[in-house]
């Protein structure tokens, strides 16, 4: 199951109740919301904040969110009262791990802090306990070097807010267990995310770097005087931005010519490479090309890109009926 | 109006009787949408196209494309027969031209095949007929130097399939009339798309800049084993292209810190200077981004920006729910 396709209560099913309950450290924007991911799925969720004013304003803030949500889209959160009852929240940070199959770490983005904290986690934490750092970008290797079980540590990086956006990305450092990756992979397809596995770790993983090379261009074309920041917006909002809520930049281009990604590569690869007012590289290698090509027919056979051009279009006619209903107009 | 929400029938309110009707040359996959997009609109379309298979094909292309967006958003296609019976099929290219008030040419983009056509209308078009190119990227002037109406020409960039994406980019020579461009704005507008006017000629235009340097930095990320090609595509997909279906990358950043664009620019330049296997560059200038800031302030005053995120999230609630339906789960 994926994009909040989850189950409304863990089942022994998944092994979910094996795993025991979910501790989140720092109840900030992105902690909080975690807080909704874990426990709509039906996850005993303990909650630590050292400020006495964030614990105290998380679950009126969960109250607002659900009640939002059950006039939008009622189907994200079946029952409100379940979820809350679900959420108990800790000063104390040794209790909030108490139990603890996985702990999500969403303090404020610092080296320094993250390590610190990590710390403490590692000396509190069971054998059994894996720890995701919600960081997003800082590897986790940065700051869990020292930790007695490192192996379990790893960065678990969600898009704002997780509640909304499915999308995580598991990034392991060189020490982290392999059977714990799993686990966190399969604990976060459980509860409705889609978890993608960086297999080296970067600065700014793989989402910050599309993003901001994105960013870069965009800040780039508007110094440069082409478009006013509404139009550079609105080709991403009318444009480009439609198809990508559905189908990735791979699958995108592979829909995009007849013989699909390589057909496409061997057409505008050129003009890319040279069509950029960031520092131009050279155009995507053939082997590198061939090696996607290989992932994409795996995914689609070329028999099948007409099929699936037509279902994209159908998707696109549907988006464009639900943008109008639940946008007003543009 | 804009997106979609064209008139079916052209009215007499925006004008667009008098403009007669809309010439297309080349009915290509582009061309043939573009038939879609002024035909559904109300206007009476006349199509030339030198191949006899092509001109042969293009009504019962037309035929199935209506009837399957019949079947899944009817708000999108009222009438098909009517839209059909507005169509029109020309060998000859002057016929095809008569009375004309606006053209969009769509042959295959080479400079060479540009030039030649846009020399052919250029010959046979009245005083008052507009020329718009669908060139993707290469910019008009570099094929319309020697008209004699070059005053009248323009690049007019759709995304494919314009009948499903509403962007439009256009992009006028340093020749270009002032009053054309206006009046090529409102009939994009008028038809349902949603034009961005850019100031200056660049290669790639905006929108093929932006994805340009995404799919570089995508390529990349894959060339160095950081991710499968399925889960740099679900970072899109499951990820920022949610946001970006609905808002564009600086509406995005300007929600994604308490104190707007500004304040995101202040945290996160410095991380995004850095961050990309593409050669990096400086991060984001002062000046630049306060006249952003101006920009972003004037559309979303800075008080209101809690309120519009609260909106984005519940478009994101409902687009979440509208996706499972329409594309099964993930």
């Amino acid at each position: 199951m994926s994009f909040w396709g989850y189950a409304e209560e863990a089942s022994d099913e998944f092994g979910m109740m094996d795993r025991g309950s979910i501790a989140i450290v720092g109840a900030g924007l992105i902690g909080a919301s975690w807080v909704l991911v874990f426990a709509r799925a039906g996850f005993r969720v303990q909650v630590f904040d050292p400020s006495n004013e964030t614990r105290a304003g998380l679950l009126s803030w969960m109250n607002v969110r659900l009640a939002e949500l059950q006039k939008v889209a009622k189907g994200i959160v079946a029952d409100p009262e379940a979820i809350i009852s679900r959420v108990e929240v800790f000063s104390d940070l040794g209790r909030a791990l108490e139990g603890a199959s996985y702990v999500q770490e969403s303090v404020l983005e610092t080296v320094d802090l993250k390590k610190s904290v990590c710390h403490e986690i590692d000396a509190l934490i069971g054998p059994k306990t894996i720890v995701g750092s919600s960081s997003s970008g800082i590897p986790s290797s940065s700051f869990t070097e020292d930790c007695a079980n490192r192996a379990h540590f790893m960065a678990v990086h969600p898009v704002n807010p997780p509640h909304l956006i499915p999308v995580v990305e598991i990034v392991p450092a060189t020490w982290t267990s392999p059977d714990c990756i799993t686990n966190v992979a399969k604990l976060m397809r459980d509860v409705g995310q889609v978890p993608v596995l960086l297999k080296k770790e970067i600065d700014g993983f793989v989402l910050n770097r599309l993003q901001g090379v994105l960013l870069n261009e965009a800040w780039a074309l508007y110094e440069d005087g082409i478009a006013s920041i509404e139009d550079i917006d609105a080709t991403i909002a009318h444009g480009l931005g439609l198809r990508w809520s559905f189908m990735g930049p791979f699958e995108t281009i592979d829909l995009n010519a007849p013989g699909g990604i390589q057909d496409y590569a061997e057409r505008l690869r050129g003009l890319y490479a040279g069509m950029t007012r960031l520092p131009p590289r050279g155009p995507w290698p053939d082997a590198v090309v061939a090696k996607a090509t290989q992932e994409r027919r795996k995914a689609l056979p070329e028999s099948e890109i007409s099929n699936h051009s037509a279902w994209r279009d159908s998707v696109l006619a549907r988006l464009g009926e639900f943008k109008r209903a639940a946008t007003g107009s543009s």
